[in-house]
């Protein structure tokens, strides 16, 4: 991975906790849940947020957030990211610092999504000048997509309370990310993008989770023109899909789903053989 | 209910909207999806935070956001609660200002949970002075409670994309209240119980949500002994709910369910009949 020069730890952490709890029978069962640990960001010694996260991609998740919050405009700007987990800490130094830090961090903070989001100011202001080339997909690749995802969630699977979050390219899933928040995820792989210098235009976004205002404007903003979810969509997710132009597919899940916005990009080349009842 | 002379607009809105798709067979479905609607909120002409809420409650939303965020100790000290969608506002009004509002809100900002929650300093701070009563359960009673929530999730049913919480006593679901966000449903009931001058301690609050930190905090500050999840949990949120003493109970769905902390204090009164393989 081409690090941009950036000197980063590399403190990833197991996801999982064994823990025991006792079922209905009153008797002890063993298992895991995921962990969640607290991460206090820092930048230029000035203290800026405290992240819940998973922890498993700790550097990645302080980039991509700094890039989704518009923070930071590109990678080269950053010096340096240390996280330390003795202190809980993520330590981030610039090469010339953040141009008003003060005055955007004062901004109204606007909270959102499942949890309440916070979003320093600027994440709507430049869904102007966003230009996103068509989301065609085709149904046949969707599907080998699917099966394909079904391969991860690991933690999810292991330790449930997680969200996942996908770049995928054609069938292929290129990067599959689990936090405890579904926007954690999704910062994670826009740090994941940047470091790679990887351009949007041919991915497709996967994430278990719903389809709120915040999902579609990060992926938007990180130049994917599709995105895939497992689960529902908002109203406000629906609007800003069609005012900035992103194809939206939801509830997919093995030979199902449903094409909320871009249905003309969408080649329907193999629908599911029709029950009988539909016959 | 009692306002505590607290004057309030009654602005729920309608919480689906009717949109049409495309299904895997490239044909129209008519359905409904969840509303998700900015709502800013000034407390004494001071621009504060953004809310992205469903809209059925917002007056109590932002009655329990201020309760839970601690801004406000008591439900006297607010004058008025007025919400105007045309300006997506809500007008809060206090008797006599907050002390500090300006320090409190520029110290630093936590998130959490499923989105990146926030929290205005001082959520943690008041942990110690916690005191809450067993929170004894006892399985028949759980069952059948399990069995009246069913009714409920009606949003979800219709349009996806909400989380469910109730306040539930016994056997009985007293509220119910759906939103985009499980934290605004939380605040939601937080404020509903203020302004019903609702002790917590023969609670039991039920989410269809994810027990993370922010969560077993706010329904401790709320005086609730025993939470319940169809969800799974995080270590964090474990961790909590054994300092602060809550009886947490997870994957609680048909006649399943694990007791994560406060075995002790359940009952296992109607255990289930085993099936032959576990005989």
């Amino acid at each position: 991975m081409n690090t941009h020069g950036i000197e980063m730890t590399n403190a990833g952490l197991d996801a999982a906790v064994a823990v025991s709890a006792l079922d209905e029978y009153g008797e002890p069962r063993a298992g895991h849940i995921a962990s969640e640990r607290p991460l206090t960001v820092y930048v230029d010694k000035r203290e800026i947020v405290t992240l819940m996260t998973l922890g498993t991609r700790p550097e990645l998740l302080v980039l991509g957030w700094l890039r989704n919050q518009r923070l930071v405009r590109r990678p080269e700007q950053i010096r340096a990211v240390q996280v330390d987990w003795d202190t809980a800490s993520a330590v981030v130094v610039t090469r010339d610092g953040i141009d008003n830090l003060g005055t955007r961090l004062s901004r109204k903070t606007v909270t959102t999504g499942c949890g309440q989001g916070t979003v320093f100011g600027s994440l709507m202001d430049d869904l102007e000048q966003i230009r996103l080339p068509p989301g065609t997909l085709r149904q046949s690749q969707l599907y080998a997509l699917l099966a394909n995802l079904n391969d991860y969630n690991a933690i999810y699977r292991r330790a449930g309370a997680v969200h996942g979050c996908a770049l995928c390219r054609g069938t292929d899933v290129l990067h599959f990310v689990e936090d405890v928040g579904r926007h954690n995820a999704v910062d994670t792989l826009a740090g994941l993008m940047w470091l790679e210098d990887m351009p949007g235009d041919d991915l497709c976004f996967y994430t278990t989770g719903r389809l709120t205002s915040e999902m579609v404007i990060k992926v938007a903003q990180m130049g994917i023109p599709r995105l895939l979810s497992r689960s529902g969509l908002t109203h406000m997710g629906l609007d800003l899909a069609r005012r900035l132009g992103v194809t939206l597919v939801a509830r997919a899940k093995g030979q199902h789903f449903l094409v909320y916005h871009g249905a003309e990009l969408v080649d329907f080349d193999a629908p599911p053989r029709r029950l009988s009842r539909r016959a």
